[in-house]
């Protein structure tokens, strides 16, 4: 291995440390920052992402209240609850944890939630205002953690060939949008590949930062990539692995090994982006909450 | 010159047959499909960018207004303006026409338009679902008049390197956001670039279809083209000509004559996607007409 590795647990643990002053600051004005997470049915990954959350939210402060709702639930219970959070002072941000039940229509859910308290970003208002570099808005959390991740990690993407694997409504399209803003810590030449790629490889080995966002275990391998490239693996994939003791493994969108022979620079997975997802989560709860303040005071 | 002609004026044509026969078969119920458009100042290419909007919808039998309003206009008596075309039944779609005199908020005007008569498709909430392939909105004109040039010029985007120049939000980002989405006339792999980009030939010689969209004139020059691709001039530039009547000439962002011989085919500027951006803005507004229609019947 020669690629230096990019800690996203220690650059998470640097970020909370000024979200958790933020929390206090509010807290002295007798505002606690609140996420509301609606938690359909018990997936077990999803369980335990929204664990992860509210674990997150107790470290820093935050108010936090998850609805256990049976996958059985009526789109309109759904729609009710979000209701009851948008009119609530002591919620700031509201997520529901995807996928939803089949029957629960989920683009309707999603827009149900004020954009105002739509921490996850994923409103269409919210992904315009990210597309148009309208700041006002929320960007959704994996992408700007990524960002984040390049930035402080050391490796301004601006001017940078960034080849992103992966056209998701949640990773691919957001980041790709996030990227080529005309601004600092952005600014970025943008490829975006994907399933219709043809010859993938001839695009990651042009990448001087390449994104691997396409939920296929390991597919990104060393020889598909730039020597000197940083590399930042966004998926998380179950693979099977009877040497293990739960049977399977989890494992990125990049084959570590290979990949880190090659790489200046490499995230691992787990500990990549993932602390970042939840560390964006927090920032945008707390943000919420900081601009529901200066309404208050300025009426 | 080696390059076939994408004829944007041939293909408007055709769409506009369509667009005139769903206007005939509203009519007969009583809908006549309805523009609103606000021109504020009075700048000779906005001017006559509204006379060509007003003509076409003449001869498609769509209704229009044009309020004209002076440079000096308040920002709070243009809301009002657009609050009463929000809510009147002969108006589906409005139109600003931009750039506004600065001290006006050009997002507020925006964001205060209902996003189901945004036929320019620039209200955040349109743009997020451009993004994230919800076709319940509307995509704004030119990129989707770029998209239906390409595919029923017979260039189908699907699986080819597309690169666009330029990174506006009227353009740039929207015409990236329509063909990475995974459906048929799109799936392109899509590079983005723009005035940080570096060795900005290195990417425009790898684009099997080039879409030019900087608002530099005649700076895509031959040598930038693979031969064998497909050219898309979306610029409209002025540059100085004494040996024009007027002292100057309109040319688009790609050097025609060069880029000419070494492409397989090319849209002339003017004449390529111009035409194309007043017909989907037709398009958007006699959908929009339908989708009034039927949620009356619904009523």
């Amino acid at each position: 291995m020669t690629a230096s590795l990019i800690d996203g647990r220690k650059i998470s643990k640097k970020i909370r440390v000024g979200i958790k002053s933020r929390v206090s600051r509010l807290r002295e004005q007798k505002i606690r920052p609140g996420l509301g997470v609606i938690l359909v049915a018990s997936d077990p990954a999803s369980c335990s992402y929204v664990s992860a959350k509210e674990r997150a939210c107790r470290r820093l402060g935050i108010f936090s209240e998850t609805a256990r709702l049976s996958a059985s639930v009526s789109q309109s219970d759904l729609l009710n609850r979000i209701d009851v959070w948008n009119q609530s002072d002591k919620i700031h941000g509201i997520l529901i944890q995807l996928p939803l039940p089949s029957h629960i229509n989920q683009d309707a859910v999603i827009q149900a939630i004020l954009p105002d308290k739509d921490v996850d970003g994923f409103h269409p208002i919210n992904v315009g205002k990210t597309l148009i570099g309208d700041e006002t808005g929320f960007a959704p959390c994996t992408p700007s953690g990524v960002c984040e991740l390049l930035i402080r990690g050391g490796y301004d993407p601006s001017g940078k060939h960034t080849v992103i694997v992966g056209r998701s409504n949640i990773v691919g399209k957001p980041l790709a949008a996030l990227l080529i803003q005309k601004k600092s810590g952005a600014n970025a030449t943008v490829t975006v590949c994907h399933s219709a790629t043809k010859n993938m490889a001839s695009y990651t080995r042009q990448a001087d930062i390449l994104i691997a966002a396409a939920g296929r275990a390991e597919f990104i391998t060393g020889d598909m990539i730039k020597p000197g490239a940083v590399v930042i693996d966004v998926g998380t994939n179950h693979i099977e692995d009877p040497s293990c003791e739960k049977g399977y493994r989890l494992t990125g969108d990049v084959h570590f090994d290979s990949a880190a022979k090659v790489a200046a620079a490499i995230t691992p997975s787990p500990g990549g982006v993932g602390p970042m997802t939840i560390t964006m989560l927090m920032h945008n709860t707390v943000r919420s909450a900081e601009e529901f303040y200066r309404k208050l005071c300025a009426t």
